[in-house]
């Protein structure tokens, strides 16, 4: 199943972020989003867009997955670009729910642009 | 007249950014901001939210303003936080309507919490 049906599932923490064999494995379904190591380590994007309107309107569209999914990101809204970071602050770092919501935001980018 | 009722006037570039005693004398105003020099300087503000839908709130207000004056800030939206950043692109620098857009931001979210 493309990952981007998936559901997320509740993480209240006590896990380990992934180790990076299985973030190897996992961002195979998500190739234009780049690992990013720093205080925690997260999953980045950057989308052009025409305007700020645009930018405004694919956070509005990522803030109804996020509600959903119960999973929020940092999104960065700019003129002309949008960045949006995943990670899981409970385990600061990576949860295979992060690649699940990746490949949501894609698919929603998708839809503004049609 | 308090600088939040001010209106941005068009800056098409041209002109050199404010200077430090300019940017001392507008920094009264809002006096809750930091200047921030980075590749650009830049006005900064972060504010506390309840959650990251008081956070989209807040964001889709400012987009409105950002609107009606024809001028657009940097913003980055998390759970429970928002920051805010002010500075004219064409510039590369500030501008008297940064810290007019500085001080309407102030007074929206004022407006979110009531």
């Amino acid at each position: 199943m493309d990952i981007k049906f998936e559901k997320c599932v509740p993480c209240k923490g006590g896990i380990p972020p992934l180790d990076d064999k299985s973030i190897e494995e996992l961002i195979v379904n998500i190739p234009t989003w780049t690992v990013q190591r720093e205080q925690a380590t997260y999953l980045t994007k950057k989308f052009k867009t025409k305007n700020f309107k645009q930018s405004m309107n694919f956070a509005n569209l990522i803030f109804e997955i996020s509600e959903e999914e119960g999973h929020h990101p940092k999104i960065i809204v700019e003129f002309g670009n949008i960045e949006v970071l995943w990670w899981t602050h409970k385990i600061n770092g990576l949860h295979k729910n992060d690649f699940i919501m990746a490949a949501k935001t894609d698919d929603l980018f998708k839809q503004l642009n049609n």
